[in-house]
């Protein structure tokens, strides 16, 4: 494919962080996607990333990448890239207003040094839209908004059509910004939709999670709360999971996103002492009757197809969903990893036992690949094969 | 009270068991139950215990207690005590029926040797009772029998009125058998009676567990599958939780039992690696509209006072349950110990927000203390209050 | 005793800390020592202790506790206590001056808040005896000031004899100043103690530690440094380790200490994912041949009894160390709590085989209670029976 | 090479345990040895593979690889390999004689079971070769033997020129046998071996190791020996680490192996909650003055080339030896992982400070991989190139 003959240099934006750097791991050999620029705060720029970060992944960071020299987050520092991947992450910025001031004063410097410029650049994103580079955002800011299309790329990559109106709306030529979801959402929504595809609307969902200490970022989760313990909550996340998945699993009619109606969703978010991979286990209602079973769900689950699968994405997993028979599985040690972390794995498929849920399941999801980092690289892939890069 | 000035010379069958071990600890000062005969099986009948017992407690064994004999679990053993509590736990040996055979290969000959006397000591337990020593049993075998009082002590106390019609049809003077409830299910259930008590029946409740690893016994669950890990998935526990509440919230008619109609309860239950305490995350739906607001629900909660503090029992705690508003309580490590973990701990009281469910909540309860071995002794002490010991 | 009769109002400095929090414990049932004042830096001064503090003890605060108002960390805040017990922790503080600009950025603003009322504070502990307010600390700030005792409870109560000397030297009256030994220092000397009673100097020490997490404070170690981690190294540790033993076991002659000269130690220090309890590995050769066998080092430390047993210590242990055989033992999670955490355990005592080493064993000690906390509790307890307080 | 040119067929015997998991991982992908033959206990024998095993791998299991049908461990199942991998793991079944029978209650039937075949399989190893199939063995047994090399591939590969005599006295043609090391005592052995390459004769070590979970095999370490512990002992591994090095670090002398006169080692091991990686914390003294310095001794493991490197081995990693300079690295989930784990880490290079050790150092090696299965492929390829196989 034409696409393929030509490499795309590619920045990094929020590249010390830990979606950041899962962006760096990812995007290492890829075929046609190069890492030009790494931004990251103005505190960290003209450093070289290896004295700027704290690399916390298990495969080593290469001497080339430890020698990039980090730029500011300003779109002038980026105008030679061909597209940007931003790992900016408001969801840490963006709860700040909730904070008593005994909390904020947990928080370290480098993490509010960090807000404080999240507070500016996740709103320049955007300025890199406008500044004709396209932006793949795994920032919260842009999530809701009407022109903005909100992608899982296994789930809605139509949604991208938006891209256009977006661009004529803020008078761009080249320049666009998609958003990821939140990285707990990612993980539900895709079995969601393929039951759907199959089985019509879902009505009700009940839905708890057990979710991974680098959705946290560093330092994140003090030891002292995690070695021999869980921690029931965490600050703004069940908020995303009520409210984010009706726009995903919605339709695009022509310059609009309608979001799907009379979707409910209950959620609990606790952490757990797992480094990666969130565990999400899913109570759910179908509105049509009579509901299909356990193995009918199943047979969907596995027989799944998006339409990331047939344009020929690079990074696309061969199964968006893997399906578990075992019934201790999927588990986030032995199985985050399926497909580079880019396969949800759902397991545990049972009868609701005719009460108000019809069905339940457990899903797994790599919360920094498919939940972040992984899903905006297969957006840029995506619209890359449709002409918008 | 006249019963405090008699001491009652008990035994603890299945010592050398983590139930065991927790019944020993919290006997170790009792004012009126003196430690007096430990059972275990045949293999570690005649041992001293501390040759037999691999100790896994936090609190180290006294030197009296590591002198005593081990008795095999057989009545006649036993003929001098005037009560047994059982720390025989069938919810393990009860699962070997669904085991494939490779599964079954994984268990310690230790545990199949216990397995195997528990699959002839579980049926036997009633043989103390027959033979006139009351017993105060952790197995799951007589939890649903109708004669057989299932009694979490802050809730129905008032089932142990059916023990007369217990000993009349099954011959016996002073002998009798009450059950304890599954760990994971007294801790649900505690809660549950009192919003009952003050807002009608429940009518459907969806429950998420995370369990701790001291549930499973010893050696239990392999670190492998528990460190950077959660598991999700216990066997027949979920089976459980879905049908002991029945029972225990339902009334005594004279002299039989009416278990709770119209209570649908449906459960996931995981493993996680914390030592002690089993959190679970509830979200309930009232009979009654229109239903409690969280702030009533919250009262209701702290309120509760149960049958066993009018009582004076004492190993009662102050509160039977305790409610916090900070926003991440209860945790395991932090609240497990409450009151010597005699108290349930509630939090995260929140509405439904106009879904299914009215009310969610997340709840913490110590699994060998309220969850197993204090029950039972807490029942014990209702039993003597009420001049059936 | 007459000093039972009196009951010393205490005050607790640095309270909010992981040490001020195991100070609070520990005091919360003393016969005479009775907690009367709290400070903490001057950010939380005049709030209430549960509003400032992240309570992170298994055991819950009384409601009594979280009512007391803070106070600044100032003389004339505490005139009206008898003594004070300093959990300023200058451990963490000292350490600034080897870290890089980038991990300065790491530590929460409350810890560098902390860091610098410390830097302030922990020179200012001397102001409190200046204002003739005996202070125990758990700095570093005087430990090797050659007027101040550093004072391990089991092991060296009679250098508390410098105290008149002290006095006049910086124009006291009531006033003094005693030290605690790092958390580390304080497990390994106590066990080196008796055996230098028995087999005379030691030469040489060889030791390797595995840390417990809440020797770093909170929010301390990240959760992603220690979950399926070790971390081999901590900051500064190894250079006390080497050079604190050596004043604790040496002597006071007259008016000034002599430390033992010619004992060796080499140390390496790990953190590892355990709540509390720091393990210490040592090999050891002493000075005179032919040296003793493991099995007269084992009856050594078994019959060691130091001053304060004799001086009849409210909170002195029965024993100062307890001698494991089994080859498995002491282990952090079944033994930190012999004797509420002030007794120290040593295992695997074994031989050298003819090495360089004489003699290996293994020793626990709870970090924040004999390592921090329980120590200065009990030099208090030691000063006042020897009539300094 | 012509060796590359001739794929070899490889059967895995212990292919269901841990190490044998690792075997069949490492040679997935191998260029030119191709698994054909998978070995287990009788009592898996004739069952698929993904029906007998516990797969605890973080990367999954092909389709191909689980519908394997497993062989007895007989040479005559083997006939039409070319060579034979050995994870059959005698350090586990070894133990045995130690254990009492308390101890040896507690282990699993499958544990058991397995011991049972090792005691048979273990030394029967020796009949593969004689059955002229060359074997690679990680078991224990036939370490010590005189004409049996145990070759760590980056330190000794020389040794395999023993191989002939070993057939001559055998009365072999083409089989052999080679043995690999204890998995600890290979992270220690490699920089040893370029240290002594570079500075001469080591005197003394004195060695502490923090030893993964995955060396105890499945299920090896209970759940609750390891959260919020450390276990200070590993049952007969301080022996192996004592005694093994001196045959490896030795040379050989035409038909004879010469152990390395004069090198003591003492070891103390224990097990932490890790996955995968041993750390090892070495203390050791020259037996030339002046010792070298640590800058002197950074360079020398830094420049480390091992005749393996020179062969051009497939599976031979660039460096045998990653020097960190970090004080706190290397840490076993960020680093294990170096050269897909065929590489050691050193790190924390220090002066001994003019004490009995000159210098001290931290390394760490993943144990299944170099410390194990990729060992035994490392010597496989070895002995290709050298005309062996």
């Amino acid at each position: 494919m034409s696409f393929l003959a030509k490499k795309k240099c590619e920045g990094v934006l929020g590249a010390t962080g830990s979606v950041g750097q899962r962006f760096i791991l990812l995007l290492a050999d890829h075929p046609f996607l190069v890492l030009h620029k790494i931004g990251a705060s103005s505190r960290s720029a003209g450093k070289k990333y290896k004295d700027a970060v704290k690399w916390k992944q298990s495969v080593p960071m290469s001497d080339e990448l430890g020698e990039l020299v980090i730029q500011a987050c300003k779109a002038t520092e980026f105008s030679d890239c061909d597209l940007v991947f931003s790992g900016l992450d408001s969801d840490v910025a963006g709860d700040i207003g909730i904070f008593t001031s005994n909390l904020l004063l947990s928080f370290s410097i480098m993490q509010l040094c960090e807000m404080y410029v999240f507070v500016i650049d996740q709103y320049t994103e955007i300025e890199f839209a406008k500044a004709e580079i396209p932006i793949f955002s795994n920032a919260k800011n842009y999530r809701k908004h009407p022109l903005v299309p909100l992608v899982v790329p296994t789930v809605n990559p139509s949604h991208l059509e938006i891209i256009p109106h977006q661009r004529r709306d803020l008078g761009m030529k080249k320049g666009f910004i998609v958003c990821n979801s939140n990285c707990a959402v990612i993980g539900i929504v895709i079995p969601l939709a393929a039951l759907q595809a199959k089985f019509g609307p879902v009505e009700e969902i009940e839905v708890f999670t057990e979710q991974a200490i680098s959705g946290a970022g560093y330092p994140g989760v003090p030891s002292l709360d995690i070695v021999d313990n869980v921690i029931p909550f965490i600050s703004g996340e069940e908020d995303k999971l009520e409210n984010e998945a009706q726009k995903i699993l919605g339709s695009i009619d022509g310059t609009a996103f309608q979001e799907q109606d009379g979707l409910r969703i209950g959620a609990t978010c606790t952490r757990v002492g797992v480094t990666d991979g969130h565990m999400a286990f899913v109570s759910l209602r179908f509105k049509n009757r009579p509901s299909p079973s356990p193995e009918q769900v199943t047979e969907a689950l596995r027989e799944y197809q998006s339409e990331v699968h047939k344009l020929g994405a690079y990074s696309a997993p061969k199964q968006a969903i893997r399906v578990f028979n075992e019934p201790d599985r999927p588990q986030p040690r032995l199985d985050r990893n399926i497909s580079n972390g880019y396969t949800v794995s759902v397991g545990r498929i049972r009868s609701g036992n005719g009460g108000h849920f019809d069905i339940r399941y457990a899903c797994l999801s790599h919360n920094t690949v498919i939940g972040a980092a992984g899903s905006s690289i297969l957006n840029a892939e995506i619209a890359a094969i449709k002409g918008y890069l």
